[in-house]
């Protein structure tokens, strides 16, 4: 560890993700020599606060990556792909929240709870998986390191917040006016861009992301795709069903897995989970405790509970699974990783 | 078919369901040559409108189904438990939406689009599915048919309808107070005089009725065994996980098979659905063409979408379903059971 700290770089320093990122590194007292927020040319000029300080908003561009040891990325896709080599070729460690580099060979894509080693191979790019995806591995890994894991049928309930600010804003807006029995006008769910708009508010979306060939959506084929590079489970049988709801923050998933050994009970994947780093069990259904967005959203742990056992099938088991996007599933992940890096002097 | 059409009774009038029972009824121009309208003794004396004629509702009591040829019931498991055999010994057919009944050995539980030749085994009493049953099973059936059903693994998106009329109120009176920053109060969901109660506005809430000891919920439960018991096939695998959502009326669900036959494609079970009885198929990742709550509520049909094969599993189909829960999942399918008596001179 440098004696004096870090020069750390947020790009996408004003977004829902950026802005949790600059709060984590403070409440985790990361040790900053140096910050530098970057944005867009629309954010530039503006300023936040960081440790009582306030620090100007600067364009991001190749050479403001000089000296920087660690650069947090999380202003789209784009920008990672244009500016993320730059970084790295100032010397600078990428740990990049977008999904432009996540399944390129090469790139360790790192939940700390579960593949901590993998940052050992980075090449200056370090990626962070999907905010779905990271919570459910958070959960899955010490239940597949005790029991095996063959297959995992995931249906998601994602919140609005994971589509940028703007979506909680449109929500909002779309809430308010049809509780005063007005229309609600849809500009950006699912999908910034696409050619279909429809409300948020008082509705359910079934897309989130746009659709690939085989029928199911980016977001499914992250979700499935990158739990097997985590997981180092090339052959594992995955599939998402992933769905946009009106919660602002908190993605909650509804989890169907089956582990290779027979004869287990819900109580043993609880006592599991209970011991297992990053996560809280909230599971007692006579106190009618079990994970909700509400509870979970502001913290940094990936909370598990209605753990059961399939009635049919001996090997199967249920889980509703709900973390914080931004913390967690984004800006919490990133820091971590950061964390790591320097724990395991990779920085 | 009698000549001047059938007395009906509708018990539980003032519902979220009864009233769109009786919409229905007039809707259908089912046979009516006479319509009496009971309640609690604390909505007796209020009145209704039918085909433009004013309906005063009286309190239930056993001799007011005297002469009542078929008699809905939709006011809670307890009345139709104490009235359901009073109606049935005066010489009614009763159809209850209710849990009361459905698995009581020698009363048909009906989806007409899948079972209606069991109508013909009724002792008196015939039942209606759970909502979130029905529509699943008229989606299933096709499938089953020209395939084979090995394993269901379902998660729902459920409407607060399906809690009653309170339960949309409660809804929109935190929606309103949580944007306008104040704390949102909770006394009805996720369960009236539950222990404790948790908001539901942009909240998602993982239970649905009271639990059972094996950590799934009743309504869970009745997902499992009425869909057993609806389509004939006592050794299904079938699990659900039941989650509440802020959304008025809709319920949705996504839906893992297996099916029997192997290689089939995704487009094959989308042409037996385009085919099949009370379905619409929404199926058109081009056109961003899916069902949602929005687009279902009001309608009679189930809309199903999303149809994928999985990746991994050749025998294994995701699908999306969703269907208004107070129309196809309690008042039209009972109104359907009546058409079916009449079809079938069951009545």
């Amino acid at each position: 560890m440098k004696a004096k700290g870090y020069h750390v770089a947020i790009v996408g320093a004003t977004g829902a993700v950026g802005t949790q990122m600059l709060a984590i590194l403070e409440q985790r007292q990361f040790p900053i020599k140096k910050l530098t927020l970057l944005s867009s040319a629309r954010s530039a000029g503006q300023s936040l606060i960081f440790k009582g300080e306030e620090i100007i908003i600067q364009e991001a561009s190749s050479d403001k990556f000089k000296g920087v040891d660690i650069a947090l990325f999380s202003a789209g896709g784009s920008v990672s792909k244009k500016f993320a080599p730059d970084a790295v070729k100032h010397g600078a460690i990428v740990i990049d929240n977008t999904s432009a580099f996540r399944m390129e060979e090469g790139v360790p894509l790192v939940v700390p709870e579960v593949n901590e080693s993998d940052l050992a191979l980075h090449k200056g790019i370090i990626a962070n998986p999907n905010c779905s995806t990271i919570q459910m591995v958070v959960a899955l890994e010490p239940i597949r390191q005790a029991l095996g894991l063959k297959k995992v049928v995931v249906s998601t309930y994602q919140a609005v917040s994971g589509a940028g600010i703007n979506a909680i804003t449109e929500m909002k807006e779309q809430s308010k006016a049809m509780l005063n029995g007005e229309e609600a006008d849809a500009k950006i769910l699912p999908v910034k861009g696409a050619n279909r708009h429809y409300p948020i508010a008082f509705n359910a979306i079934p897309q989130i992301d746009d659709f690939s060939d085989n029928g199911f959506t980016f977001e499914e084929m992250k979700m499935m795709n990158e739990t097997k590079k985590i997981m180092h489970m090339p052959n594992l049988k995955i599939s998402a069903t992933c769905v946009r709801l009106p919660v602002e923050t908190g993605h909650s998933e509804s989890v169907y897995i089956e582990v290779n050994e027979s004869g287990k009970s819900a109580a043993e994947i609880q006592e599991l989970l209970k011991e297992a780093p990053g996560i809280v069990l909230q599971d007692s259904p006579d106190e009618q405790l079990y994970p909700m967005p509400s509870s979970a959203a502001g913290k940094l742990e990936v909370f598990v509970g209605r753990i059961r056992k399939d009635l049919d099938e001996d090997n199967g088991f249920h889980m509703w699974i709900v973390s914080d996007n931004l913390l967690k599933g984004a800006a919490w992940n990133s820091v971590q990783i950061a964390e790591s890096l320097v724990k395991l002097t990779l920085v």
